[in-house]
């Protein structure tokens, strides 16, 4: 399996190389269980998903620290079948397809009441895509009734479902929707905004 | 048919609300062939492909112009079977599926070839998904073939494909990718970041 997440952070504030490198500062925990390469787009990820989250997490935690306008974007992905299998991915985060759907919901709805808090709100939409065979929307509307459960369910919108809450159980909840819906060997990816310290907040 | 696209601009300037204000005034031309709405987040454009990629390389382009380091995000779609069908977006941009995956590749770069130039360099990475059954791999393989001969390929990377080149090339690229590959009745959607005037290019 190959697992991980093309991410970039866009400070709206002239020092944005500023913002960036110090917010790197928080992946360094995390970086002996990742593999991490930058260029002038973004950032490759290398990991699996319980890493790979908390990693996500405490990056934005730190930016949103700031108090600048910052936006971390990802473009996560698991099983993609042109990237070659490799050990650091190796997980068992991701559900057993045998497991009823009500079962996987409630698992991750354990797991976000669960999650610790950091202290810093965010304001997040993402989209889940399911490929290959199967019905692919059953596990996406599953996922959704998931997230209308989470707490941390913000709206839904066209494309996209909005999430709102504290960094900690809004990342638990992207974590649990990227690894609980689809089958743990096919093809799920994720495009993910997750904003902080907008001047334009609408609610 | 359903189809449109969730954006964002993210000027990394202390004028960010400037810069953003002053482009949008770039999609003033388009406005009556498409419905916009905005959030505290991203834009929601609702309007059909041909349309769609035009209005956003006019906004990369304004936003560009201004020189500063600016980020263009979108998530596009087209037949999510979770939207109702919209008159705005009715389209004969989509090629049909018995048309063989070669003649498809050569109308995509004959129509890349014909794009206006614009003056504004475009470094843009971006995934495309295309859902529910048949072999969406061989149709993500023939679009990248395509993408190797369009004039603006630059790289694959993990998840995504980077293109680069006159902004008029790029989005015609970016269009032709989005629109030949994959069923037209299909769920295809596209994960896209367009970048200007990084400091930090690599190559």
């Amino acid at each position: 399996m190959f697992a991980g997440a093309q991410i970039s952070l866009y400070p709206m504030t002239d020092d944005f190389v500023g913002v960036i490198t110090s917010s790197l500062a928080a992946l360094d925990p995390w970086r002996d269980r990742l593999r991490i390469e930058t260029d002038d787009i973004s950032t490759l990820i290398v990991g699996p998903p319980e890493i790979l989250f908390p990693a996500l997490r405490d990056l934005y935690v730190a930016a949103a620290s700031t108090r600048h306008h910052v936006v971390l974007r990802c473009t996560l992905s698991r099983g993609c079948p042109g990237e070659p299998d490799d050990a650091i991915c190796s997980t068992n985060a991701l559900a057993n397809p045998e497991e009823p759907l009500k079962d996987r919901q409630n698992a991750a709805i354990a797991q976000v009441a669960a999650a610790s808090e950091t202290g810093e709100t965010a304001r997040a939409q993402f989209s889940l895509y399911v490929m290959g065979g199967g019905d692919h929307m059953a596990e996406i509307y599953g996922c959704i009734e998931f997230l209308k459960n989470s707490g941390c369910f913000d709206r839904a919108k066209n494309f996209c479902t909005r999430v709102i809450g504290d960094a900690g159980p809004v990342f638990t909840t992207l974590e649990q929707a990227f690894c609980r819906f689809g089958p743990p060997e096919g093809h799920v990816t994720m495009d993910l905004t997750v904003s902080a310290n907008s001047p334009s907040i609408t609610g």
